[in-house]
């Protein structure tokens, strides 16, 4: 099933057609560029968001996977700072859950600590030496150490992908150039589960907060780097 | 002119149908619900986006002011803590300039901090002893002193009005629920300046962040709460 | 052996003396008060810290462990939330490692996510239900999500416990009011590793930042509340 | 008068080498160096803080304002970015007042915004396109911009001076390296208002969250750098 039908794109690339003259005409949709140091940042692709029969199973995944792969390849090869997300809580469902109060909004009570859920994909295994930060809300960088973590990296790029594009995606590439990162999101590795909703949020973004970016591009870039020493 | 022409939001109605069956059948769009200290938060109702001719100007100004004068009135009569927003610079077209990153995204040069453009409307004057928080990027929350004076007040709950839906909006309600606090946002007193951008992000919101509810409602909570002492 | 030897300790309450009456007489050394909604927050009372040839050993242990067991217990009873952390990297001394920057510092080294050292020690054994935080620098709020899940929990007041005084305890306590939350420290339930760190900071803190509190009046506190509903 | 006799002086010299001893032996008290873009971060010195007969007032100045026009000076030799900080009020004393909690353990009462107060001393007034962040908080990082205005800057390196040790200057520190900056204190550029508090703070800083420096040291570094662009 595609995540979103010709109709719906069709629907859609007549709105931001429209919204785009008025933004080019005001100075918005400026490029922001890459910067020198950047960082890989794989948002949720854990088993609940990418294997089929959850709550937040997400489509194209035969697209997403395959582009991640090929990102942290070329992140691997220049050594660069690769870091995975996963939401998980210790107790969802318990009293005063770590939650807080996203439970009242979505499906958190499958997404313990520790379950197959949680794990990130084994496709995407994680290397030993790389990042793995279990987040309890949508933003990678709100309430994580990854801000922080990044600028003692000298990092001043963040090469974004994952799901979903109107949840944590989104939020984290808001937070990471309020946080003072360049972000870059691929277009090709990212995802959602309801029809409409890449594209509209890749179309706020790249409007305002990021640049979207097609893989191609953001490979030939991480190719072109110097390798970055052990340190 | 309208923010949204009736062609694009029987459009966006189709899409938006279509989604909530999959995002009702997995288990989002809950209701987060109002709490019993509720503070009310105006964002960047200054006049760059309240008043024409500004790169950032909004539409539908005509019925967001009076709503959002509605809701001042009936906050002010219950004491309850209000805090308005303006997005501001001290030096947006220096040398190591305050607007950090994002004026490579967005024309944030005409964004002085004293200038007319970023005052608050005085149509929505602040009283003395509401907060006005001149902040730098687009969440309310993000590099501010919000949440910790919200939590300082013992608020539960963040009534959220004002510009744009893409943006400052989306961010902060994104912000209050990883905070802790319930996001109310009020679907007559909040905008945006391109077609659909208030319809998309507020049908993100609802599923995930916060619950969107019309005035109505919102008067109606706020007009049956308890005044607040003055502590 | 002792903290802090009596020879110490008379030469650090001369200094007192003679401080406290500049702050007196200036408006220094306010009460916060006890609020309505504590939590009891426990900082890094794992083995590395809690037993003997570590290097982040600390001493006084035979007093500071059954403190926080009564606490424990005194909390558990009025089912109040309870936060423990420990310091802990998954990758403390390979390349890009989460230690950030602290590794230039301090011996972050033995601190290996997993290890028997970053283990909550057993005397203190967090219960089903109550939250670990393995935190990356010396703060229990700063890059992790308590502040955001206290405030969910409608929590005002937050207990703490635990090493160290000169480290994490301290920059806990100053973010615990910058988050809006009363610190209220215990002074028995509290240590460090050299001598005068604990009476020093907790001079410190009591001027400007929480009330220092004897255990039994916390104790006395506790006893009195109602207990919280499991919600 | 000075801010610590040479008894309280000597008192704490003789425990800062046993502490010492204890630090050195256990891998403690390391370097954490230079970096190659450093800001220059001037804590609080406005008036409240460096004139006469307010509550706040700190010893020293003698010492203290000519160390900092000598770090300033050689900062904008090289263009490097330059951020002062004030704690300033806008309702101190009314309901919901942007004090926060902290009102309830210090005399915020006197430091509203726009008073002379709170206005940074002439004698080290900010130049155009210097940062003036009026800060709630102890931390000039908690609740503010900074970081992320920082990271924007590619800084890697914070060099702080200012007021007092004991309350922001310190939790400014342990927040820079938190956020992923080499903290370098100016020991002769700092300052606090009871005798005993800069030495002690010194000392907990230097073991643990960044290196305390002499003057001519950090003068020597700022003199040896390339200078900056203005970009």
């Amino acid at each position: 099933m595609p995540a979103t039908t010709p109709e719906v794109k069709a629907a859609l690339e007549t709105i931001f057609a429209g919204d785009s003259e008025i933004y080019r005409e005001r100075g918005f949709q400026r490029r922001i560029g890459y910067g020198t140091r950047p960082a890989l940042l794989v948002i949720d692709m854990a088993n609940a968001w990418t294997r089929p029969d959850y709550p937040f199973t997400c489509d194209n995944m035969e697209e997403i996977i395959p582009a991640n792969r090929a990102l942290l390849a070329a992140a691997r090869e220049k050594r660069i700072p690769v870091v995975f997300t996963s939401t998980a809580y210790r107790n969802p469902t318990g009293p005063h859950p770590d939650t807080g109060l996203w439970h009242l909004k979505i499906p958190t009570e499958i997404l313990s600590e520790g379950s197959e859920a949680t794990a990130i994909d084994d496709r995407l295994a994680p290397e030993p030496g790389e990042q793995v930060i279990l987040k309890k809300r949508a933003s990678a960088f709100h309430g994580t150490w990854l801000a922080g973590y990044l600028r003692a990296q000298r990092v001043d790029t963040v090469i974004v992908t994952g799901v979903t594009m109107a949840g944590c995606v989104r939020h984290s590439v808001e937070d990471a150039i309020a946080d003072g990162f360049r972000p870059i999101v691929v277009r090709e590795a990212v995802g959602d589960r309801v029809p409409g909703a890449v594209e509209w949020n890749l179309f706020d973004i790249d409007a305002k907060f990021g640049d979207v970016e097609p893989l191609e591009n953001v490979l030939s870039y991480l190719n072109n780097l110097p390798a970055l020493a052990n340190d």
